[in-house]
C-alpha cells in the first residue's frame, strides 16, 4: 500500500534491535484518514472472504481493525491484555509474547463473544515472530471459530513471523513488507 | 443520543459497585457503526469549538476517539497505560486511578504529540469519579495545549465527576446519562 509506504519512509525511524518506531501515525498518534484507507485496503484484499467478525488486540491494532469492521460491516472485538474485575465470567486465554516488549502476557475474549462457526478476520499493526498474530488465531479457534485470514499493516518480513504464518496454513496479507532495518535504514521489500 | 441510550437498555447490565457493562457494543467488542455515529454526534455537539487534536486514553476510549477525529479532521492521540521500552524519549505522565480497577497508574503521552497552543478535545468511554478525564486535561496542559472540551459517550451522573469536571471549568458533553444503577436498574437522567 503506497501511502503506508509513503509515510513510513518519511516518518518512520529504527530503534536498536530491529525495532521500526511510527508511533507519529500508527500506535501513539494516530492518523485517521491513514487508519480509514487502511481499513479499505484490507477490505480489498480480502473481498473473496466472507468475514463475520474482526479479531485484533489491544491497544494499537483497534484503530485499523475499527477501520476494516466498518468498511466490512462486522463487529470487531479485541482481546485484552489484562485481566480486569470485569471480565470474570468465561473466557478464552492465549499466552502471547511481544516481540518488542520482551514479556509473556496472556490476552483474553470473553467466550460469548465468539460463535462457533464464525469466520474470523485477525488485524494487527505490526508483524514481527508472529507470536500475537498466531495466539490470536489460537483464541479465535478455541471458541469454534474460522480464521479467515490475517492482515498486518508493517510485516517485518526478515523475522520468522510471515514464515510461521504461512507454514500454519493461515492466509496473510501485509500492507508494508519491510525486507531490512540494518544499520537503522529502513529497506522495504520489491514488489 | 437516542441510539446509544438504546443499545444501553437493550445490551447493558450491571454488576455489584456500580458497574455498568457495556462490553456487547462499547469496550470489548464494537460495533463501528456505533462507534460512527458517536463520532458525528460529538462533531455535532462541539461544532461551536476549534479542535486541533483528539486525546483520549488506551484501549476502551480509541474506538469511539478514532470516530470523533475521522469527523473533525484532526489526529488522535492515545495516552499509554504501560511503560515500553519504545516510549523513552521525553513525555509527560499523570497518576489515575480508576474506578472498575481500584488502581492507580501513570499514564503517559509523548511530549512531541503535544504542542503548545494545540486545543484538544478529550474523548472517553465513561465517566464515573473524571479521574481518567481530569488527568487527561493535566497531561494535555502540562503540554501548554488547551483544553476545549470532554466528550463522554456514558457519564454516571450519580457519581462526582461530572461535578468535579464542571467545578474545574471545562466544557462536558455526555452523549448518554446514567441517573442510577441502584437495585442493577438502569435509570437515566430525564433530557
Amino acid at each position: 500500500m503506497e501511502l503506508l509506504k509513503q509515510r513510513i519512509k518519511e516518518e518512520g525511524f529504527c530503534l536498536p534491535g530491529n525495532i521500526l518506531k511510527v508511533d507519529s501515525f500508527l500506535n501513539h498518534q494516530i492518523d485517521p484518514q491513514l487508519s480509514l484507507a487502511m481499513g479499505k485496503e484490507f477490505a480489498r484484499l480480502f473481498v473473496d472472504v466472507k468475514v463475520d467478525k474482526v479479531v485484533t488486540v489491544e491497544s494499537s491494532g483497534i484503530a485499523i481493525a475499527l477501520a476494516v469492521a466498518a468498511e466490512l460491516g462486522t463487529k470487531l472485538v479485541f482481546a485484552r491484555k489484562h485481566q480486569s474485575a470485569l471480565m470474570e465470567e468465561d473466557r478464552y486465554a492465549c499466552p502471547i509474547t511481544s516481540f518488542t516488549k520482551k514479556e509473556t502476557k496472556n490476552v483474553y475474549i470473553l467466550k460469548k463473544f465468539l460463535t462457533a462457526g464464525e469466520k474470523v478476520l485477525i488485524i494487527d499493526d505490526f508483524l514481527a515472530d508472529g507470536n500475537a498474530a498466531l495466539g490470536l488465531c489460537n483464541i479465535v479457534e478455541q471458541g469454534g471459530c474460522e480464521v479467515v485470514g490475517i492482515g498486518i499493516a508493517i510485516e517485518k518480513s526478515f523475522q520468522r513471523g510471515a514464515e510461521r504464518i504461512r507454514e500454519a496454513g493461515y492466509r496473510l496479507e501485509s500492507l508494508a513488507r519491510i525486507k531490512s532495518l540494518s544499520d537503522c535504514k529502513i529497506e522495504f521489500v520489491e514488489e
